[in-house]
């Protein structure tokens, strides 16, 4: 399993998306006052990751960036949409110094699904679980998804350091800056920065901690026509529910004419990024995952 | 004070921004129901209205197409943004036959902030308070928003038609689609159609009925530094308490250096769009309202 002696390099991304007001503020926060986020053992950087989309305030302008970092994508010169040119841009930012490479990237998301404080995790490899289960002991709301084979570990951002994080913070408008998830992110970042610290020093205590964790199962789509067109919205009982049980037979959908569709399958999930705007397009209602519990 | 005997012709509206999701579903239910919005005594109409921004998923395409109405705009032929090509085809829809013009416009908006279920009225005439009675008698949970003076009754599409009324529900994420919200407007949108065929019939009964409006005072900007760029967030204290007294020196906006910032006003007033995310270009953090009641 992957592990990191020394954390040297950390960059905090934000903007990634440009529609998600909160890690915006805070790059700019960040970028202000810098000293904020550096710690005596490591260098951090503050990155704006879609300065246009921000500027426009919509998630991208041509595609998503946070899907552009496929390495194949990375190294085609035919691409040449905005997003894939600043894919380009920040993967030499990133790994700009092959003899200091960024080993860790925090970036800093907000849904409109009920995700709370979420850390999503690619890989459950020890440095990864260790961090997870020690921001939980702090902050025992945050919740950990793990995106385990959903393809994210090629083609987002954080990919690009041997450690990428997501934090996922909502539910959010898009375009709208809340206050109190404002507050509570920075709190996580100081506390993973806090963790990176710590763990430089080798002082970090987890004494068989149980971490849960929320693993990825599939991606469920909207019931839609032959047209493309969606035929039911997410049942209010299920409305705001992420991370809880759903049970077989538990209400899924709503159909317009006030129909409920329930859920199919033969086992309880739990689904998360429930209702997330930006996914209609991508044709996710919600993800259902599996709880587990992992002993670190 | 204006009135209208007999309302021949309705014209129901959505999409009028074209990322509020809940509008534009239900103009896609009528138009595939038509029988539904249909009653006795009228005819009802079917407006999606401003197609290419619910295409894109975006509010507008050039500019918001429900300030783009002044009668001015309308005539002026210099103006080629698509919202004011559109502004004008609308214009002409709706006084398309100038023996039977439009006589009520019911424009179905979604919001972030914390309208609940709020009916937006632009002028304070027997008509239009007798409908908002109505309305307020039959779902006790409705509140309704006398934009008064703010000039709304003329640069917003509701004012084409003698009568106009804005339903604006939330709070809920630009782009989403809430079931529970969907539900609640389609059930006022029936309230209102069977009120027009009471009142056709002559048939309404409202004995001393106490109306509570919420009257415009004026708009609150978030604090900006001299580039225009916000200061401060809306306090967590104050988010989502649309239509709740505000008190001299309650918290009213949070820096992101964790301040708070106190209302400086002298009197109670009752705040609502607090922290609509289609706002923050307008200036706008919230508007001011006073409590009122009326007797119809």
């Amino acid at each position: 399993m992957l592990d990191l002696n020394t954390v040297n390099r950390v960059a905090i991304v934000g903007g990634t998306h440009g529609n998600e007001r909160i890690g915006v503020q805070l790059i700019k926060k960040f970028e202000w006052r810098p000293d904020d986020v550096q710690r005596s053992s490591f260098s951090t950087q503050m990155l704006l990751a879609n300065p246009r989309a921000v500027a426009a305030g919509v998630r991208y302008i041509d595609r998503d960036l946070n899907r552009s970092f496929e390495r194949d994508r990375l190294q085609n010169q035919m691409l040449v949409s905005y997003e894939d040119h600043r894919a380009k841009e920040i993967s030499q930012i990133i790994n700009s110094d092959s003899n200091a490479p960024v080993d860790v990237i925090l970036d800093m998301h907000s849904t409109t699904s009920n995700a709370g404080l979420t850390l999503i995790i690619d890989e459950e490899n020890v440095f990864t679980l260790r961090l997870a289960a020690y921001l939980q002991q702090i902050h025992s709301s945050v919740k950990v998804y793990s995106t385990s084979h959903s393809g994210r570990e090629q083609d987002a951002l954080r990919s690009l350091a041997k450690f990428g994080f997501c934090l996922e913070v909502g539910p959010v408008a898009q375009n709208v800056l809340n206050a109190d998830l404002f507050q509570k992110t920075e709190l996580l970042i100081h506390t993973i920065l806090n963790y990176l610290e710590q763990h430089n020093r080798n002082e970090v205590k987890l004494l068989n901690c149980l971490l849960t964790l929320y693993r990825y199962l599939e991606a469920i789509d909207y019931p839609r026509n032959e047209h493309g067109e969606i035929q039911a919205m997410v049942h209010p009982q299920l409305q705001f529910r992420d991370y809880e049980a759903l049970h077989p037979g538990d209400a899924m959908f709503l159909t317009f004419e006030g129909e409920t569709i329930k859920y199919s399958g033969t086992t309880i999930v739990y689904p998360v990024f429930i209702n997330e705007a930006a996914y209609y397009e991508k044709g996710i209602a919600m993800c259902l995952t599996e709880k587990a519990q992992v002993i670190i």
